[in-house]
């Protein structure tokens, strides 16, 4: 008989000695009629008073869980219910697999993780990221803040509101004011992340069947979302300056989409911006089909030249814009905290879900964030790391000019994290990851972001994690093992240029 | 014309005076041919300098969206491409109510919204809350953290793995040994709170129409998140002992459920514990009829008397129970952090969702619990609070026992934070509660906790978030309004012996 005790426990010793003597009779590791050892054995065997295994014994036995008779010792009673004395026959562990929803078997793809896991900056050169690049967080401000720890006694620990702290809301309506958006706080909800978000719409208006259309490539993490509550998602190609409106209203008219999720501004991972024009167009068409548009719009902060287009939420009049935006991007993504601006009934019928889902988000953050946004610092953080960014995409530009062999594209973003990259079809765009991340780069492969098989001859670089000297160095390695991967190709679609003899 | 021009906007005056102009085009604010004011009417009307104005205009021109002839003025064109130029016929608003999916429409409960809104010291006693006393919360224990910002660089402003921060996953498995559950960090996910734990484990494991047996009474977040993804919710009656075991193999046989949920410890709400024997009862059901278990842990710290009994994760020997526990209780709910201990396999299927979700629960809320933890604090200030806690309980027990009229019956929990409260069953419990928020004093009605109909004459009392005073006063109100009820319903009985003449 082995008994743990732990003279750090609050518990007295006999309580415990008690307790797991108990605990072994019911679960059979002591059997009916087992002899324990005198109260002397186990007192020196634990390192105990006599008087404390005593007391142990004294309760169990007024608990008629053992019994001592002269001569015989102190024995284990029958339990007197029959609880627990049957052999369990069955010993096979449950099959999780076939646990599984519906749901959750269309939510088995590991690319978000996989990515997650590339933003160490451990070996790697990590052009995979989708994260604001860490040394320029403003910790010196937060530590300012974190006085809240004293100041506000304990409202940052206690719970708020499902759609978030009031006072937050307004915040984020004079953030939304600078871009024109004009709203009051009940048509704010603050979100676990953007990610949360979609997570939420999703949730909230799509049956399976349901059709969203999507601008292709675009955010894998919508992609996913969408598919995973069952809907259709559809693409529609994104060109230089927006979605190709044409193919837009064919596929509205085709499919009565439940949603058009756009990304206007800085898209993930084209990183093109739409236009005034198309823009307005987008809207025409969403108020005709009443097709309510979801705009993305966590980039739009971090642009590095041209001129401010106004969001579709500053430009939609009739509240068929369900506006997301987050601070991840702008700020860091540690504190989860993103939100949603949409009509009233909108953040209610959101609100019923919100609650089962995590209640609300963290108040911490929320109040963390507040009083950066009352400092008024945001602005200066702003121009800071797009001084920065600037640089490091302008590096990774030249680099790419310097460097890239013949038949590769890429765009020039005029803001956001990523740039979009074309390489020749020929090459084998797996193998080609696989042979990039052993020369020690690493990115996300193109057809992340797109509805079906496509896309694998794109990749996407993020330029805002990694340092200038990674991007350097980053960028000559990876395009030394595509112009290597094409050399390869090259050859061999050379020695296969044999003609073909058919079999009879 | 109003242009609006914002001289703290970092964009130049010029360039905003351009997009304002350029967005009017495209709105159709400005028609074609419109007439444009002189280059200075409009820059002594914005009161900046002529030339600002001139550039402005001039950028225009030169996009071909206005131009100028002499004698003419400056002239809107009219936009090439036909953008926006049909205008939208149908103007009537999105139907959101009927864009509302399934899941959606079985999640319009706000019981939650609505206790959440009772936690508010404002105005009046609630005992509806389901907090930790927020006077307690060992604030000073994080002020000292809060050197975090300046000690831990950015680590805590980034992204954690899906599953949680790696170190705080081990100081969980050590905090769970306490317990003596002994698991390693990889069975261990932490959660944006245990609340979206039960979420994530209905997501990913429940479809349309599956079963799962609650207890009844018991949490009610419990049966809004099984039944909003569609599956019937059974209870199983609670006896002072534990569930009807005989009940719970007869439902299991006839129902074949997906999951057993089950809280054995100081349950919410009626506060009971389960003893050994059923739980070892419970684990052999679950074992023979592979019946997973999920156990919510929630409120085991939190023992004012009688002796500790083994968790069913601690008793479980095949890897059956899903064991969901939070920092919500016995510290403070606004950081979200919840865990979730279960077998690789299940926390692997779970982080392909929770991905989804919402990436992974926020950064610095972890950190801080790591480092609360690792100070070795957590005991001391739960011996701390349960002193306080256990102090309340007596006092709001001594207070029913003084003023609670005849036929009005109570729990004494050993733990928890809830006294279940039984009132005859004579009282309309709608309008019972109606007139205790009238006096001053709100609760959570009891139908909350059941799976249908029933439980209109249990109330639960909540005595940890309270202070001494309110529960005082709180108990005497409740308990006039109560008798006041029974009184009317007396009077009204016996005005009813009329004798019931037929019409005919």
């Amino acid at each position: 008989m082995k008994i743990t005790i732990d003279k750090k426990n609050k518990a007295p010793i006999y309580v415990q000695i008690k307790g797991e003597i108990k605990r072994m009779i019911y679960s059979r590791e002591l059997e009916p009629f087992e002899l324990l050892p005198s109260e002397r054995k186990l007192a020196e065997e634990l390192g105990v008073n006599r008087s404390t295994v005593l007391n142990a014994y004294r309760e169990l036995k007024a608990e008629g869980l053992i019994d001592s008779h002269i001569g015989q010792g102190t024995q284990v009673m029958p339990v007197l219910n029959d609880v627990g004395k049957d052999e369990v026959q069955q010993s096979f562990p449950i099959s999780w697999q076939h646990m599984l929803s519906q749901e959750a078997l269309r939510s088995q793809d590991t690319s978000i993780i996989d990515m997650m896991k590339g933003n160490s900056k451990d070996k790697l050169i990590s052009f995979a990221a989708g994260i604001a690049a860490p040394e320029l967080y403003p910790i010196e401000s937060f530590e300012a803040i974190a006085s809240i720890f004293h100041e506000h006694t304990y409202e940052p620990f206690l719970h708020t509101p499902v759609e978030g702290l009031y006072s937050f809301r307004e915040a984020i309506c004079k953030l939304m004011e600078r871009k024109r958006i004009n709203k009051v706080p009940e048509e704010v909800m603050v979100l676990s992340g953007s990610q949360q978000g979609l997570d939420l719409l999703a949730r909230n208006y799509l049956d399976v069947g349901d059709t969203v259309i999507v601008e292709e490539p675009t955010y894998l993490g919508a992609i996913q979302i969408f598919k995973a509550v069952g809907a259709k998602v559809i693409g529609v190609p994104v060109h230089n300056e927006g979605i190709r409106m044409d193919i837009l209203e064919t596929l509205i008219i085709k499919h009565k989409p439940k949603f058009i999720y756009s990304m206007p501004t800085f898209q993930n991972p084209s990183g093109r911006v739409m236009d005034l024009a198309h823009r307005l167009k987008l809207l025409e068409l969403s108020y005709a089909y009443q097709v309510p548009i979801i705009e993305d719009d966590a980039y739009s902060e971090l642009r590095y030249e041209g001129d401010e287009i106004p969001s579709l939420k500053t430009l939609d009049k009739k509240g068929n814009v369900l506006y997301l935006n987050t601070f991840s991007k702008c700020l860091f993504p540690g504190l989860r905290i993103g939100w949603l601006c949409a009509p009233i009934t909108v953040i209610k019928q959101l609100s019923m879900k919100k609650q089962l889902m995590d209640l609300h988000a963290n108040s911490l953050g929320q109040r963390l964030i507040l009083d950066y946004l009352n400092m008024s610092k945001l602005e200066h953080h702003l121009s800071n790391v797009i001084k920065v960014y600037r640089n490091r995409r302008d590096i990774m530009i030249s680099m790419l000019n310097k460097y890239a062999p013949e038949g590769v594209r890429w765009t020039v973003p005029e803001g956001g994290f990523y740039i979009w990259c074309e390489i020749p079809e020929t090459i084998n765009t797996r193998s080609l990851w696989m042979r990039a991340i052993d020369a020690g780069v690493t990115y996300v492969p193109g057809e992340a972001f797109f509805t079906s098989k496509q896309g694998q001859n794109f990749i996407r670089l993020n330029f805002s994690f990694p340092s200038i000297d990674e991007i350097k160095r980053g960028v000559q390695i990876l395009m030394k093992v595509v112009e290597e991967s094409l050399e390869v190709t090259n050859r061999l679609s050379s020695d296969n240029k044999v003609e073909v003899n058919p079999m009879f």
